[in-house]
């Protein structure tokens, strides 16, 4: 098939549940593609990253890298290997941090945890292992500009160490039982989830065309806004749905004496400040008029997601 | 300071045990910049990442990566970087080995454990930043050619991952307690101990000018002979040698019921085996002449080491 017959699969014109259950789709089967087999030797390992992997989670960090994407004309290839490996790294933080020397939950998404279907060792090897297939996914295939390649390679590192990720976390694990102050827990949810978030934003959009100096401002503006308001949202969930709606165990965060913009500022302020955060994101997009339309739907649904 | 009056560290004409302690202490002055300062923020994470990162460990594999370094007239500053991040890898294995999950280690190079010294969750994300690390950095630095940099990035990462480093030590879990074959004890070593030794030897290598395809064929065989010698003398050193002198609990292996060459084939044979490999490795040095020595050394250290 030559390049010019590829046809995107994130077109313009489906409505937003079509265009976000494509792409859900797309990625869940690309994850299922660079994933090792379950036979491949040490098999069992292989069986529990699969396990990890391929939970048929919402995939935000894929549907904001695909959705950035459309900024710069991206082709869905490129999008598909970006899309992978930030969900990789993220399904590695999700095995570890439900390990028990963390935040120790049996149930994800509905399932039992990694360590509690297989065991604690394997599920350790499993976050390593899921980590390092995500810096070769993206070191391996053509990204056409190698220099642009490695500045993505970099971005996902730095996003998902002790700068980004990893140290959000451990901010959270020292705030345990402490009361944080908003700026703190900003700077932890900044790191914790805000930084894979954003990644994921950029790392989509530099799948395609060069933006401008001043469309990566607003995009980095709009990317770090909608982290924090997916975070803040999350909160608002563990504080008001139940276990079989979250997939999750509900109300831990509270149970554990973690800092949450709940328990900083109470369930209605907390809510006010999500209306505030999705008008600031949608304020950065308006630079990208009608291109920014599926990122504008997807700050859409991350405010109003029940789950 | 122009390109033209960079001095190599690692002249032809130190002796052996010179351009050692020059190897290492340059590793080791590397690593110090590349670690987070301990106080940037969160400060207990970069302290715990410092705390096992820096050890003063033999750093067996950035000298290979700085022997195989003259094979191909690598530059030092080069070899570094790619000391660094491989070293990097390195850690956060050991230090993800030593959890309770796994080897359940409380000593290191004389030292507690990082989990030991500060806790279960903090080593934990030690783990994994040391790992995001080591990808950044190999990342970051400008080494000329993106292609070629890419294709290092490849490399390291496959050899960490689950069909690298971490494979081989869910293949060590799964035998637990079970007689392994030599082939499977092979297949074992080969990935936990010996992707990464034949890593930092083919990575040293690609720092510099290229090698002709069986130039790089004689190498990747030097590489995997050296990779199993290293392990089946560490087998033996862990049955003869005491915990003061090793720096790390003797016996373990054979206590925790792990599938050894000492176990498999007995001390005698295994000290064979070890010699044949040492020649192996050597025979395949012939086709480099002059430019093999430090690796010819090299061996003959891993060899005869007793610690």
């Amino acid at each position: 098939m030559s390049a010019a017959k590829v046809v995107s699969v994130t077109p313009a014109d489906l409505a937003f549940p079509d265009w976000m259950h494509t792409v859900q789709s797309q990625v869940e089967a690309a994850l299922a593609r660079c994933l090792p087999p379950g036979e491949a030797l040490p098999g069992r390992l292989h069986q529990a990253m699969r396990y990890a992997g391929l939970n048929g989670g919402k995939r935000v960090r894929p549907l904001l890298a695909f959705a950035a994407g459309e900024l710069t004309a991206a082709t869905p290839q490129r999008l598909e290997i970006v899309a992978c490996a930030i969900e990789l790294i993220h399904s590695y933080s999700l095995v570890h941090d439900d390990l028990p020397s963390m935040d120790n939950d049996v149930l994800r998404r509905g399932r039992p945890t990694c360590h509690v279907e297989f065991d604690e060792a394997t599920a350790l090897l499993v976050g390593d292992s899921l980590q390092s297939l995500a810096f070769e996914l993206l070191a391996r295939e053509d990204f056409g500009d190698p220099r642009r390649q490695l500045e993505m390679l970099r971005l996902l590192a730095r996003a998902s160490g002790s700068l980004g990720m990893a140290g959000g976390q451990a901010i959270d694990l020292e705030a345990v039982g402490r009361s944080l102050e908003q700026p703190e827990l900003e700077l932890m949810h900044a790191l914790k989830t805000g930084a894979l978030i954003r990644a994921a934003a950029l790392l989509g959009a530099l799948c395609g065309s060069a933006l401008s100096a001043s469309e990566s401002t607003s995009l980095d503006r709009f990317a770090k806004r909608a982290g924090l308001l997916f975070q803040v949202v999350d909160d608002i969930l563990d504080c008001t749905a139940n276990t079989a709606t979250l997939g999750k165990t509900a109300g831990k965060d509270a149970a554990a004496e973690k800092p949450t913009y709940v328990s900083l500022m109470g369930l209605e302020r907390a809510r006010e400040f999500a209306a505030d955060l999705r008008s600031q994101a949608l304020a950065a997009l308006t630079v990208f008029g009608g291109r920014g339309q599926r990122l504008l739907e997807l700050t859409d649904f991350i405010t109003e997601r029940k789950f």
